[in-house]
């Protein structure tokens, strides 16, 4: 991480030849040029939403060389555009706009944006390059890191995509001040799932600040964004193929994405349900005698801090869990396995927890 | 290579850790769990087209394990079906038979089945295994090497793919019985092109060695598919972003294209104009002084001994000629590049050929 004279920082990913760097810092898109380190060439395409686009698009183009030759293409926004034929349509403009293989696409939004346009990139012309600018708390701390691409079927999500990484990352922390509250909040779920897994000192800090954060004040924010994408690369870099330690970054999404199925995609934003399956996740590691009470007590206010749930919902019965969570991805041989917490700021995986103890937990947790 | 009792022979391409086998040799679908060792998991889905699914299909699953759980799926043949919505296909099957990431693609037929299922396994679930079974001379001794696949656009050939490498390739020599023979003559241009480009050796054992090849003799098949896999893989390792010496594999293409697109697609077999275009080449090269009369005769002489064209197109013109060759990918800021002969063996990337000298070949060229 270095500063620098504007008060952004910079963190380096490090992935030997793919290595990219990450600018996180307020004002950036204003910056005449910010872009131009990172173009293969003169052609770039800027690919956004229809919300995002009367946002940030001139902001965006203001930030690329004079002698670029532009391009813009504006999808519908949301998770539906997330499908093979959107991709398809980058595709169809880049053609028609005869850009050739030393291009460059610029992908201006939130998760969703940063996804298609990474699989375009991976696939036009065998691979190009991109730049990805996340709109969102939640892309700039999740998608920044890790290099997954790609786009749901109708059979499943994110079923067909690319390892593909960008050139660089560029956040600027002022797009968040557009940003709904409540996706505020879903994207701080993420940032304090971080300090959970393996960093009890940015928990600490976190929970100092999260007024700072929530009032979007420039400096915490760059700081919170900075030391998640850093303990994201860490764990990424640790385990690239997805096989041991990266499990860790499913903290509270095995309860939580029984939530989200249970409600029907939409209703609870993917960072609201992990909010509160990483209290489940906190109260199944006291039951096991892993936490003190007055350790689930500190996740209960960080998560009310930052205006996520704190209760499953209302009308969602033990078997409704149960039958959600054998479906789940991590399991081996029809064995549960859980993020739990070992300690604050510690996390592993775990696939011995009785079901007496889980049923008892998922009989007595919060319902709101 | 190695050669093994039964005769078949095995080719390493050394691509660090995406290595990969090239075995060669009569028999081998035959041959019971021939595709065991490079299977990742039991699921297998096996793809071919509505030509080749009669004549070898049932082979191929002879060649898998008794345990593997097999789809597949038989698409229509031919260049018109090497689009995403045919790769759709592949995906559609792939999730409605519930595969997942430990699942293994083969791809058995010509190149534009390889094409299509590598790109097919490049960006299911963000990769998975695959196997190339070519069927086609073509296919084996040109898209067995390079991991290079993909899919065509309405504006422009193989725009949309991936570099993806297979685990293993598997060339049964048998598959070459129900070739048409000009499709086998077509193959033998890109055999021939090989050791033009860098192997006079080779060159001199293929003038020898056409009419067994030609009467698909196993031995000299497998020895030519070798060679030509062998010679074809130096070139890929030594320039693997196709930036310097891997232009030199498009000896011929260049007239050859010129010659495909003014005959319309399909008109010519790609191989066909190749071989002309190859000559072209030689003729060339021998009016900058570098060749003899006596190599462009032996050039001529190899083309007929594999009952290829020796002939440009009677209707096409010299402006036909020089309009289409100043469209070509090669060329930088307007200069025409052409792949040319130093010698017999020995090609090089040349891009000072006097029009004057051009013209000159182009009106004294042979029509037919």
């Amino acid at each position: 991480m270095t500063d620098t004279p504007s008060g952004s920082r910079t963190l380096e990913v490090a992935l030997g030849s793919r290595s990219y760097p990450i600018h996180i810092g307020p004002g950036l898109l204003g910056t005449p040029a910010a872009l131009a380190p990172w173009l293969a060439g003169r052609q770039v395409m800027i690919v956004t939403n229809a919300t995002v686009a009367p946002l940030y698009l001139e902001r965006c183009r203001a930030a690329l060389p004079a002698d670029a030759e532009v391009r813009e293409l504006v999808l519908p926004d949301g998770e539906a555009t997330k499908t093979l034929e959107h991709v398809s349509r980058i595709w169809d403009a880049l053609l028609e706009a005869g850009f050739n293989r030393r291009c460059t696409l610029v992908a201006l939004g939130g998760g969703v944006i940063g996804d298609m346009v990474g699989f375009a990139a991976a696939c036009y012309q065998r691979g190009v390059a991109f730049i990805q600018v996340p709109t969102t708390l939640l892309a700039q701390v999740d998608s920044s890191v890790g290099g997954k691409t790609g786009v749901n079927h109708p059979l499943g999500k994110n079923m067909i995509g690319a390892f593909w990484q960008p050139r660089a990352v560029l956040i600027d922390t002022d797009t968040l001040a557009t940003l709904p509250a409540r996706e505020l909040s879903a994207g701080l779920a993420e940032v304090i799932k971080y300090g959970l897994i393996r960093d009890a000192d940015f928990l600490a800090w976190l929970e100092r600040s999260l007024p700072e954060l929530r009032a979007l004040e420039p400096a915490a924010l760059a700081h919170a964004i900075e030391r998640s994408c850093a303990l994201k690369a860490e764990i990424v870099a640790a385990d690239e193929t997805e096989q041991g330690v990266r499990a860790l970054l499913n903290l509270g999404h095995t309860f939580g994405h029984a939530i989200e199925a249970h409600q029907g995609y939409g209703a609870w934003l993917h960072g609201e349900a992990v909010g509160a399956g990483m209290l489940m996740a906190a109260e199944l590691s006291a039951r096991l005698g892993w936490l003190a009470s007055a350790d689930v007590d500190r996740v209960e206010a960080l998560l009310e801090a930052a205006a996520l749930p704190t209760a499953a919902p209302a009308a969602m019965g033990v078997e409704d869990f149960l039958a959600r969570m054998r479906l789940d991805k991590k399991n081996i041989d029809s064995r549960l396995r859980l993020v739990l917490l070992r300690a604050l700021g510690a996390a592993c995986v775990h696939d011995a927890t009785p079901e007496a103890t889980l049923r008892e937990l998922l009989e007595h947790f919060p319902r709101g």
